[in-house]
């Protein structure tokens, strides 16, 4: 429903406070921002509080927006005095965090397990991949950098509409879990002559230690990308989209 | 050398404008942050002109700095306050840029093309990737955004002073160029089924746009990355080192 009235000092204080994760946790909110994900998420199903537009992007997305959203159309200059991005023409929106259902694994099909992910820039790229390559639901542990935070959103692309994800004790998941599990490591089984599960779960650990030694002692199948030159490490997203192209394509071709 | 004078606005000022790139160009140096990366330069073979240090990092780096660097021990409020990193406890270094030599393509060799890749975040993750893989020579296009950007340079992790890397008019580069030539693009023949050239140039083009009309009207071998899930596209760093780790390994086995 747009809104006649000025957008209240309030409302701007609500939205700076949910870039915390304590207040994104009480309101049971978070924030987006930018014309791209705001149009993926009016097409999604995650619930739309309020809608912060300019008027230009309010005029191409008029259609879109179901009556029961609270939608404030404002200045650029105030909408960019709010926004944490360089420049924001379009909007910003607060949306409904979702009550995610029971994680239920099924064996034939792709699932990701993250120890630790510490930059928000590379949790929102992991996400990316995952969705790329059909990936089911993303488990992270619990000290992995919380997903509504801005810049995971930023840079997942709106890929955080698409797959669910759990926080959990890894250990205890993990002890439970019957489907099969392989880890990511620096030094162990070369990816390539790895037979890969139909269907399973990968564990990428934190992106300067790797994974913990509690996780690694439970998990039997280690494997890791052959290096051909200097540097030390690969980026924990990058290590990730190899592995998962290799894996899809190693089970489509069974 | 130690420099017992203190450290003079003017050279405060030099590493300032040093984020510039015509500076960059003007003086032929470029600046490098943290103990991380000014370790390995100073194990590498780039010129180190001066070095403004904490006490706490001369300490420890004492006996690998060469006589010829001009090197000053500042406070670490200062340190700081020059620095462009949230917090710099080690120090800055400002480094005399190479002359690559002439690049002489060998057929048995890995190279990269980039067409016109503008974040800097990305391009240094490319060259952290490029050195992993035992890629040669990374050849730019001039649109590129430019390889000593300080976060080029910070994302690269060290890796830029294992790696040649040129700028060059693009066309005029493939259509004088003798070795295999293949690149990535969203909707060609699936990476999987590619026989990779045993050495050659892979080239990868802009985050959003891909590769540009006249540069895929000249290659034959287009090759992609096939989608499982939702997303639209997948990161330029990404889709390198999938196909990187890919071609390595197809060659290798042969």
């Amino acid at each position: 429903m747009l809104n006649n009235s000025l957008i209240s000092k309030s409302l701007i204080k609500h939205i700076k406070k949910l870039r915390l994760k304590k207040y994104r946790i009480f309101h049971k909110e978070f924030v987006i921002e930018g014309h791209k994900i705001i149009l993926e998420a009016l097409s999604s199903d995650f619930e739309i509080n309020q809608l912060i537009v300019s008027q230009q992007f309010y005029n191409t997305i008029e259609n879109k927006i179901k009556d029961k959203i609270d939608v404030y159309v404002i200045e650029d200059k105030l909408l960019n005095s709010i926004s944490i991005q360089k420049t924001n023409n379009s909007g910003i929106a607060i949306i409904k965090q979702k009550t995610q259902r029971e994680l239920n694994l099924k064996k034939n099909q792709y699932y990701l397990v993250l120890e630790n992910i510490s930059d928000p820039g590379n949790l929102g790229t992991i996400i990316r991949i995952a969705d790329w390559f059909g990936i089911k639901a993303i488990i992270c542990s619990q000290s992995t950098v919380d997903h509504y935070n801005s810049k995971v959103i930023q840079s997942s692309m709106g890929s955080f509409l698409r797959i669910p994800i759990y926080y959990k004790n890894l250990l205890e998941f993990i002890e439970n879990t019957e489907i099969p599990i392989f880890c990511a490591t620096l030094k162990d089984q070369d990816i390539h002559n790895y037979k890969f599960p139909e269907g399973g779960i990968l564990i990428i650990g934190n992106e300067s230690k790797g994974i913990s030694k509690e996780i690694l002692n439970s998990i039997e199948d280690k494997i890791s990308i052959p290096r051909y030159g200097g540097t030390e490490s690969l980026n924990a997203a990058m290590a990730t989209a190899i592995i998962c192209d290799k894996w899809r394509n190693y089970t489509n071709r069974r």
